[in-house]
């Protein structure tokens, strides 16, 4: 007994596998969806997955992902240029721009240093910051990169490189998150809380 | 303040934001994840995405899904072509096909009747299955198609034009699916359960 297969369908679910977080049903129900489709949609799907791709690529000056030469930021003049904040990844950010009271420029390190997975700081967009260092612009520079263990130790790795300059050199404040319940939170956040208390000013 | 936007990036979210679904959360992963694939992938990807949306086509005999004339059922020398099951949709084949004991051929409809969506007789496959039944060969018609208000009219309306061919015509069995617990049964289930009961024997 023959079985029922369709092997233009069967490459496109195991297409859509690839994608992360994406089983065979779902990669099976965005296939379905394909087919189900206009000839128009379809084309205009497949051109934005290549037009974005080819047209990505990382901003000349902060690293961060754009698909112009310079991105939005810096090529926006109204942007306090005499802060830079170093994050990790172009999706920190859209995060740090979600809050919109942040008018200052970025530096996207894409990756951090991690020895276990050989990530070395040469491979990371550090020298990148370096160079923007050079020049009496930058007054403080704002490590926001993650909060694990890599993060720390690259945001301190960096830092150990500017501190010469006479350039200030700040971390985000951790603590508690707003809306938060005591009970729940963890050790290391709520020591990290209790060390980093402000006194209250009227 | 300038935003920061990548509009390629954007354009791109918002094509994956069309599938079912897909939230902008989803979205956004699947599109981060093309920015990250190697040329050759995103290429591979869109050709896939384009080839199997134009080869795939309907059987010209059975109605289903295919991307060759004739589907691999249909073309089956080994397949009992005295048996036709009737379903809705191309993905009840594929899980009629994985009970692999089923060793028969199918016609899909590619809808159900439902007046209120304005679905009438002739805009799903009805006519190709009757043209199926002139000859002599097919001895029984299935009904396979689900067990809702649609399906089940449609089972009726087919049937009332098979059996003056002096076909069989049968339905699925309803009841309690395997490894359900009575006291989770709906009514309905339980009420056909009971209705559709069968003796013992040893």
């Amino acid at each position: 007994m023959g079985e029922y297969r369709v092997a233009s369908l069967e490459s496109l679910i195991e297409q859509f596998e690839r994608f992360p977080s994406v089983g065979h049903k779902t990669a099976s129900r965005l296939a379905y969806h394909v087919l189900s489709m206009t000839d128009e949609d379809v084309m205009k799907f497949s051109r934005t997955v290549e037009t974005a791709h080819k047209n990505i690529r990382h901003c000349r000056i902060c690293c961060n992902l754009t698909d112009t030469e310079i991105c939005s930021v810096c090529s926006d003049s109204s942007r306090d240029r005499s802060i830079i904040c170093v994050v990790e990844d172009f999706r920190d950010v859209i995060a740090l721009e979600r809050t919109k009271e942040f008018n200052v420029t970025y530096h996207v390190l894409n990756g951090v240093l991690s020895p276990l997975d050989g990530i070395t700081p040469d491979m990371i967009c550090i020298k990148e910051l370096l160079a923007r260092l050079r020049d009496d612009t930058v007054k403080e520079v704002i490590m926001a990169t993650n909060a694990t263990v890599e993060g720390e130790a690259t945001a301190m790795y960096i830092s150990k490189l500017i501190r010469p300059l006479g350039i200030k050199v700040t971390r985000l404040a951790y603590g508690l998150p707003i809306g938060a319940d005591l009970e729940y939170a963890d050790e290391i956040t709520l020591s990290r809380a209790l060390s980093g208390r402000n006194e209250i000013i009227d």
